[in-house]
C-alpha cells in the first residue's frame, strides 16, 4: 500500500494545492478580497496558529495494564502513545476543531492511537476497551466537521483513538453482482483506483474525499457531490460488519430483503456509539462513457428552485445538482479571474440575470441516455427560465471541487471566521428554512455593524426535497472566537429546525449536534437509540461523546 | 368511503374474476389441464371447504373489565366481538392459512375486534392492553402470506384484531414535494383513485393490490410489481406514526437525513412487533405520460439472468421485470388461449426456444425517455441473445396481474397442492440459491412416483441481484395436507439460506420464517431486536407470535 499524504494537525491538506503559502492576498483574487473587506467590514490581519511544537498535550492516561494488555493483542507497534500520533488524531476538522488547535489546545486528544488489522482483533479490543474502562473513538480520516471525534467522557475515563489504516484493502470484488468489499480505513482515491482496473467506479465524492475513508463514510451517512446520481452513500451499502463490545453483527442481504426491520440502517449513521465497522460492502457501477457537465442561470433563487423541483418530480434531475443563490453565485463569480469570466460577468448582466443565481450540473453515464435525459432536461430548464452558460462553469467547478477546505485554512489565517453548515428540507418547507436560517446567521454574526457574509446552495436534489448548504464568512471576534461560532451555530440550527428541515444532511450528528438530537428524533426515539446501545455497549465504551444526547 | 370489496373467509376474492365457479375444469384450459395430470400424477378430484356456518370458533375470552375499557376509549360499534368479524380478522391468506380456514378450523381468531380512528386512540389503546394483558395483532388487509396475523402468544393470554379501517383517507398533500401522508388502512385502488385527481400515482402493484393495505406494506416490507422501477415500498416512505404501548414515535426527515441511525427502517418491517403503524407519508410522482409493455423470449434461463444482470449494472432495467424459468414459460403458455397463443408456441419452436424462457418487460414514464431507454435495453437484450415477441404479451400479463390468488382457490377445490416462496440473492449467488429450492422442493414433495412442478421467475431486478419467486404444485396429501407444505417449506428455506438467499424478498417474516430469523441475522441481530422491541413493548403485548423466534 503507498503511503497516502495526512492532513496537517491544524488545517486541510498536506499542502496548499491552490500554492498560494500563508498569504490571503494571493489566495483570493483581488475583486474577491475587496469585495470581502467590503461586505464584511474586515481589515486583512495575520491570525496565524501556535507552532505545532507549541501545542499543549497532556500525558497519557492510559494504564500500563490497558497498554500491556492492547500490545498482547496488537503487537507493540501498534499501541502507539507519542505526541505526534496523539495529536494527529486529536479531533476533526470542524472550524471549532481547527480554532482549538490553532491556539494550541489539544485537551481532546486520545491518550493512545490502537490500529488493529481485523475484525476479530477489533472485537476482541472493544471487549478489553469494556473491561478496562478505556473509550473508544473510532478514527478513519479524521475529516469530521461536528465534532464526531471529540472523544468526551462524561466519566472522564482515558480514552484511545482506535485508528483504521491497517484495514484499508480491497477483501473481495464481485463483477457481476456490482459488488466490492472494502476495509473501513480505505480511502476514496484508493477505491477509485483498484476499481479502476475493473472499469468500474464507485463514484462517491464529498469535499472530504482525498482524506475522508469508507468507515467513515458509513458511521455518518455521508453524501457526495455526485449522490444525486449515484446516491447518497448510505443507499450504496449493501452489507457491513459492526465489531461490537457484545460481538459482531453481520449485516445487509443484497440486492434487498423483507426479512424484518432493517439492522444495516442502525450501523450506518451510529457514529461510532454501538462499536466499530470493519468491513463494508458497496455498489459500484461501470465507469460512464460520457460525462457532460456545464452552467446555467436564474434570474432569481425561487425560479431556480422552482426549475428543480420540476425536474425532481419527473425523476429528471442531473447525477450532480448545484444551485447557488444570489449572493454566493456573486462570490464565485468575483472569485473567478480573467477573460472568460468578465465576459461571463457581463452577459449575465445583459440578460437581467446580473443578480441571478448560478446552476452547475453534470451528467454521467451511457451516451445516449445522457443525451436524452439532458434534452428533456434542458428544454424543462428553459421553460423555468434559465439560460445555458455552456461548459467552462461546469468544468471550473469541476477543478475545484475539493478546494474549499483548503482556502478555509488561508481565510482564518487572516482574521475571517468561516464555517459551514447544512440541512435538507422538502420543496415545500425550503424556501423558508433558507430565509429562517440567513436570518438567524446575520443577526447573529452581525457585531458592531460589521455583518457577515451568508451565502447558500443546494447540492442535492431528491423528489422530495433539497439538501442546503450554508457558507457564513464573518469577521473574526479575536476576543472570544469559539463562542462567536457557538452563538451563530445554536441560532442556525434553532432556526432551520424550526421551519421544517433537519438536522444535518450529511455531516453527521457529532458533539456539535448532540443537544438537538432529541428534537429531531423525539425523546422517544432517542430512548430506542440508548436501549441498542445499551444492548452492545453495556459499558457505554463506544464513542460516548457524540449523537446521544446527555 | 365507498364501501370496498371484503376478502373471503376460505379463500381470495369476493368473487372469482374469471367467472369460472367453483370448477377447475373451468378455471383451466384444456391443455393446462392435460399437462397438469400428466405432470403431477394428479386426478382431479372435489376438495372443497366445509361450509362458513361449519368453521369452528371458540367463545371470546375478552374479559368484561378489557371490553368495558375499550368501549370507553372506542366506543360500543368499534369493539366487536361477534362471530363474523372475529373469523374475518383470522389469520391471513397463505396455503397453511386457507388449508385451516377450508377445514374448519379458526382457532387462531382473535377474541375481539377493535377500530380505533386516530394515533391517540391507538396509542391508548395500546396502553390498555399493555395494563390488561391483552396481545394486539393490526390488521389491514388481511393478505399476509407467511402467518403475519398468526396472534399466537407463548402466554396465551387474550387477543384482538385491531382493524386499521377506520383510518384509511388522505390526511395531507404536498404537491411540489410529492408527498401524501395517508392512514395505515388505505387500500392501493383508493389511493390511486384519490392521487389521480391530482394527475399523481404511487405505483405500488403487488398482487395483493386490490385488498392490502398502507400500513401493511410499511410493517412487512412489501415490494410491488413495478418496483424494479418505482422502488420497493419501503424505499417510497418518507415518514411514518408508529403508535407503541410506550408512546408515540414520529419517524422520517424527507427528503433524507444524517441525524443518526435511521429509525424509520426500524419501524418498516417490525411486523406490528413494536406497535402499531397509523400514519404513513409516501413519496408519489406524475402518472407515466407513456407504458410500454412487451415480451421477450430467451433460449435459455442461464442466458435470460446474464442478460438481466447485463441491463442492471447499467441501471437499464425497465420498471416492470418478469423473467420466467422453463418451466413456468411452458405453463403460462398452455394457460394462454385462442389463435394468438398458438401462433406464438410455433414461433417459438421455430426459432430454437421451444423449452425457453418468457420475459416479460414494461417501461412507464415521459414518452422520450421511455423511447431511449427502451431502445439502449433492447439492443443489449438482443445482444444477450434475446427474441422480441411484442406488446401482445405484455399487454395479456398485466391484464392478469391479480389473478393468481383466485386460481388458487379452484385448484385447492381439486385436490392440488399449491403455495408459493420468495427469495432474492445477487446475481453471482441466484442460479445456485434457484438450482438448491428447485431441489428441495422436488425431492420434499415427491410422493410415490408423483412429482411436483416446481416454477419459478425472477419478479424483481436490481444492480447487485435479483428476488426469485417460486410456485409449486403437488398432488395434494389429503391426509395429511399442512404437514405435506411444512416439510417441503422446512427444505426449500434451509436450501435457499444455504445457497446465499434471504429469508424473504417481500413476503416478510411472519409466524412462518420465525425459526430461520437467527440464521439470518444472526444470533446478536435478534438480541438487538428484542432490546428495541423491550423497550417499546415491554408486556410484549404486540403481536407476539411474529418475527423474533421463540
Amino acid at each position: 500500500m503507498p503511503e497516502e499524504p495526512e492532513l496537517t494537525i491544524q488545517g486541510w491538506g498536506p499542502t496548499d494545492p491552490t500554492d498560494a503559502g500563508g498569504d490571503v492576498t494571493r489566495a483570493l483574487p483581488k475583486p474577491a478580497l475587496k469585495y470581502l473587506t467590503r461586505e464584511l467590514g474586515w481589515t486583512p490581519r495575520s491570525t496565524p496558529p501556535v507552532a505545532v511544537d507549541q501545542i499543549r498535550l497532556g500525558p497519557s492516561r492510559l494504564s500500563e495494564e490497558a497498554r500491556s494488555r492492547f500490545v498482547e493483542l496488537l503487537g507493540e507497534e501498534n499501541v502507539r502513545t507519542d505526541r505526534d500520533s496523539r495529536l494527529r488524531r486529536a479531533g476533526g476538522k470542524s472550524y471549532l476543531d481547527l480554532l482549538r488547535r490553532r491556539e494550541g489546545d489539544a485537551s481532546d486528544a486520545p491518550d493512545a492511537v490502537v490500529l488493529p488489522g481485523t475484525t476479530d482483533e477489533t472485537a476482541a479490543l472493544l471487549t478489553a476497551c469494556g473491561d478496562l474502562g478505556v473509550v473508544v473513538v473510532p478514527f478513519g480520516g479524521g475529516t469530521s466537521v461536528v465534532g464526531g471525534l471529540a472523544g468526551v467522557d462524561p466519566d472522564d475515563r482515558p480514552s484511545v483513538a482506535l485508528d483504521l489504516s491497517l484495514m484499508a484493502s480491497v477483501q473481495s470484488l464481485d463483477v457481476p453482482s456490482s459488488l466490492v468489499t472494502v476495509g473501513p480505513g480505505m480511502r476514496g482515491p484508493a477505491l477509485e483506483q483498484a476499481l479502476d482496473q475493473a472499469g468500474l467506479t464507485f463514484g462517491h465524492l464529498p469535499q472530504s474525499w482525498e482524506f475522508a475513508t469508507v468507515g467513515g463514510y458509513a458511521a455518518t451517512r455521508s453524501a457526495g457531490q455526485n449522490s444525486t446520481g449515484v446516491g447518497r452513500f448510505d443507499e450504496l451499502v449493501a452489507g457491513l460488519t459492526l465489531a461490537t463490545p457484545s460481538g459482531v453483527l453481520e449485516l445487509g442481504s443484497p440486492p434487498a430483503s423483507a426479512a424484518g426491520p432493517d439492522l444495516l440502517g442502525l450501523a450506518l449513521g451510529s457514529e461510532g456509539t454501538l462499536g466499530v465497522i470493519t468491513e463494508v460492502t458497496l455498489r459500484v457501477r461501470p465507469k460512464p462513457q460520457s460525462c457532460a457537465y456545464e452552467g446555467w442561470s436564474f434570474r432569481s433563487w425561487a425560479a431556480g428552485l422552482a426549475a428543480l423541483q420540476h425536474l425532481a418530480r419527473h425523476d429528471l434531475l442531473p447525477d450532480i445538482v448545484r444551485l447557488s443563490d444570489p449572493d454566493e453565485t456573486r462570490a464565485n463569480l468575483l472569485m473567478a479571474s480573467g477573460t472568460g469570466a468578465r465576459l461571463l460577468r457581463g452577459t449575465l448582466r445583459t440578460r437581467g440575470h446580473g443578480a441571478g443565481c448560478l446552476l452547475v450540473l453534470g451528467w454521467e453515464g451511457l451516451p445516449s441516455i445522457v443525451r436524452v435525459r439532458k434534452e428533456v432536461a434542458s428544454s424543462l430548464l428553459r421553460d423555468g427560465g434559465a439560460v445555458r452558460l455552456g461548459r467552462r462553469i461546469g468544468t471550473s467547478w469541476k477543478a475545484h471541487r475539493f478546494s474549499a477546505p483548503y482556502l478555509r485554512d488561508r481565510l482564518m489565517d487572516a482574521g475571517l471566521l468561516v464555517e459551514t453548515l447544512e440541512t435538507a428540507a422538502t420543496w415545500t418547507a425550503l424556501p423558508t428554512v433558507y430565509d429562517a436560517v440567513r436570518r438567524a446567521l446575520r443577526e447573529s454574526l452581525t457585531r458592531d455593524g460589521r455583518k457577515p457574509l451568508i451565502m447558500s446552495h443546494v447540492s442535492h436534489g431528491y423528489p422530495t426535497g433539497a439538501s442546503l448548504y450554508v457558507t457564513a464568512l464573518a469577521d473574526l471576534d479575536d476576543a472570544l472566537p469559539i463562542q462567536q461560532w457557538l452563538t451563530a451555530k445554536r441560532a442556525a440550527t434553532d432556526a432551520l429546525l424550526g421551519a421544517g428541515g433537519t438536522l444535518t444532511h450529511h455531516h453527521a450528528v457529532g458533539a456539535d449536534h448532540r443537544p438537538w438530537m432529541e428534537r429531531e428524533i423525539g425523546p422517544l426515539g432517542v430512548e430506542v437509540l440508548r436501549a441498542v446501545k445499551q444492548r452492545l455497549d453495556p459499558q457505554g465504551i463506544c464513542n460516548p461523546g457524540v449523537l446521544l444526547p446527555d
